[in-house]
């Protein structure tokens, strides 16, 4: 492969592109570490959407397999070279092009750290709602590529809500402008949202025109212990139900307040089996017209503790602690695995009783955290040791949870993708059909298959049901 | 073609299958009766899914084209059977099968009346917002296949923003069900949001998975006179620019005002030029903070006349009378055609102001009313007469207006499709490769080109630049 870095040289400046083991070991995985993938032949850094286009024609003369990557903070193995070739690191492509606050719509670079770019909004009043918990790392083309959620997904929706146009470049190195500026069009077929979502699979994607909202100018927080993790899931069911909807509804275990527990003043009690921390957010009358109607709710299905945190500089430690909890559970235990099983909003007590049966029957430790506002939660299986007999009994209790998501009604990913982690449950969902047509897309926009292939379908088929 | 009528009577009851001239003669166009199509060979009248399945094997075997249709409201000839075939009318697929109360989601059949489901969602306090003005005929399979909007658009967006699941029929007759009654999804490609907006050609919509909201406690309408068109306009970029979203902002010009005061009480005033119609709903303090921030706004931008309406049922009538402006001013010209112009939301002066323009040079009558809250404008072309001479006027008018949509940094479309009417003007938008894309990706769905030819692109290409 001396051949390929020759090259890559004469397209970019050297220090663009890397090609010792020791420099492209981190390119090998994603935050899926215990996924193993391979390290690249070559990764580049392009700086503009030029650049990018170079190495695509290149690529695509030559046939060589391409990944692009944004901070390799995904949860699916999405960004990782499986078949070799070139990885494309897209963190220099990180101008925030144009924030236009009398037309709340912003066009970033995709390789724009998502919290750089909301915190650069903050002054101005605009929102930018979606917030995956790597919001300090993740990159808004990673965003997009994995139709990545949050917290913020039950009120906000997903980041797919606020894409209304993208730059992207083709496998052939050809650059195209889906959508714009404006906030709604009818002009064929939706290509802005395809590429939304598709795991490097179709394109690069270099540009993001995104829509913003006004900022809210007032928010509360609330903090429920519950006694079981069934009471907590039906109170969330039952708050949906009465239309009530908070900025955030997320769901935490007993474990995980343990340790979260340091941020918090007082502490909070560890005699629950169920937490619950909801966001309102709106005028200042809304967020306590709707913080009384949830705080009348959980007193009403007997919560043990419903703390009301008015301070907003008091309610940050509590999101903080939270956007905290998977690195923080990292550190107690060898390995934790997420999936991101999504189920309609009404089935979540279903859920919680599911993954728990599952756990007790299959002898797995299953941690359980989510956006339980919207059905989307994270089972975690923690493991204590990896041995072989541990990780084989973690994908029996996987495959478990994973049909039994889809029988509620549910789907394998919320806002995860399917990257290599789950492709081996795609036709579980799916269907035969369905990847078909999928592969069939894929063809269209790559028919040398040099996409970051390898991802979402298991190659050569395979189901594993 | 009799063999045709004959095989069709074979699949379906005779009933189920039109094949007289008289019966036909309603299939050839759509609500732009001034573009000519042509009478289909047969029609068929599906109940079910399977049926539309049958349908589908077998004109897949025989290579004949089939256009599905809704209610045949739309506004860009996108279900008319340009190339002949088949009809596939979907209203008698018009079961709403689920109202989830507790899930906020529901389940419908294509062929669903939209304001049918809209007055069964009342009463159990749900929401569905979209609202294309042709609600009390419209289809909510025909506001997927359109990607269809309404002036709910500014605050809540339009039919794709709730569109969670479909259920859809292949050109061959296969079924799929991509999405589900969950409200995130991360798994492979959006197939859900490319067949919402692909206008009957990539296969058939048979079902709707939506999502649904709590419907709004309170609301407040607030009508605007305004001195000139420029005025308006610039109050409306005034109030976006504020943050204050209503949740609908539209903008009707002295013409329409005129056909549109019978149904007020009083009347209102036509010494203005330009007039918003404005509509606040949520919370009763939310509501009425925010049409008090709106009305200071317009109070300091010199507004002729802030009417505000407190009484719901006195709102009603003027929301009623904006809902009919587009039948009402066809019943005074020989022919009113209508476009569906969207640029950046404080580009709308710019637009307002080229359209006067336009039309003063042109020599043509151009009325003027739309979305204005997300750039959503709909000039018409009003004929006093039909004549060769003010055809080939409007025509140049038309394409002058949509290239200065483009210039503005605008859509040709923003929610009523290209169908044949804006075909000509694809490629100024789109450029090239993403029309050939898009190409590709019918291919992928179609390969023998059966459903619904001729639409969205110029067969044979032809760039009309």
């Amino acid at each position: 492969m001396q051949g390929l870095i020759k090259d890559l040289n004469g397209l970019l400046s050297p220090a663009q592109v890397l090609s010792q083991p020791e420099e492209m070991l981190a390119y090998a995985n994603d935050a899926t570490h215990y996924f193993k993938s391979r390290i690249p032949d070559a990764v580049v850094l392009p700086h503009t959407t030029d650049e990018v286009s170079k190495v695509m024609q290149y690529a695509f003369t030559k046939e060589i397999p391409v990944t692009p990557r944004g901070a390799g903070s995904g949860l699916a193995g999405g960004c990782t070279p499986v078949n070799g070739g070139i990885v494309m690191d897209l963190k220099r492509l990180n101008h925030i092009q144009e924030v236009d606050r009398n037309n709340m719509t912003a066009r970033v670079e995709a390789g724009v750290v998502l919290k750089r770019f909301q915190d650069q909004l903050e002054p101005l009043k605009l929102f930018y709602p979606p917030d995956p918990q790597s919001a300090s790392v993740c990159t808004i083309g990673g965003n997009v590529a994995t139709r990545a959620g949050g917290p913020r997904g039950v009120k906000y929706g997903t980041t797919g809500n606020y894409v209304t146009g993208l730059e992207v470049v083709l496998p052939d190195g050809s650059i195209i402008n889906p959508g714009g500026k404006f906030v709604k069009q009818s002009v064929g077929y939706d290509i802005t949202r395809l590429m939304t979502g598709s795991e490097g699979t179709l394109g690069v994607i270099t540009g993001v025109n995104l829509r913003l909202l006004p900022l809210p100018e007032a928010n509360r927080t609330i903090v429920v212990v519950c006694e079981t993790l069934e009471q907590a899931a039906e109170i969330v069911a039952e708050i949906i139900a009465r239309g009530a909807i908070p900025g955030m509804i997320e769901f935490l275990i007993k474990l995980a307040i343990t340790v979260m527990n340091n941020f918090f003043s007082p502490p909070l009690p560890t005699d629950g089996e169920g937490y619950l921390f909801m966001y309102f957010d709106g005028t200042e009358s809304q967020v306590e017209y709707e913080a009384k109607v949830v705080t009348g709710i959980c007193h009403d299905m007997k919560a043990k503790e419903v703390r009301r945190i008015d301070d907003p500089k008091a309610a940050q430690a509590y999101w903080t602690a939270r956007a905290n909890v998977y690195p923080l559970i990292q550190t107690i235990f060898q390995r934790a695995t997420t999936e991101d099983i999504t189920v309609p909003r009404n089935k979540l007590p279903d859920l919680v009783r599911t993954v728990q049966t599952i756990a007790a029957e299959e002898g797995v430790m299953i941690g359980l955290a989510g956006h339980a506002g919207d059905g989307n939660m994270h089972p975690s299986v923690l493991f204590s040791q990896v041995t072989p007999e541990i990780l084989a009994k973690a994908e029996v209790a996987i495959d478990r949870l994973t049909r039994a998501g889809l029988e509620l009604g549910g789907t394998i990913s919320g806002e995860h993708g399917i990257g290599i982690h789950k492709a081996k449950y795609l036709a579980w969902e799916l269907g035969d059909i369905q990847i078909e047509l999928m592969k069939r897309i894929k063809q269209a926009f790559d028919p040398k298959n040099i996409m970051n292939p390898g991802k979402i379908w298991m190659e050569g088929g395979g189901d594993h049901a």
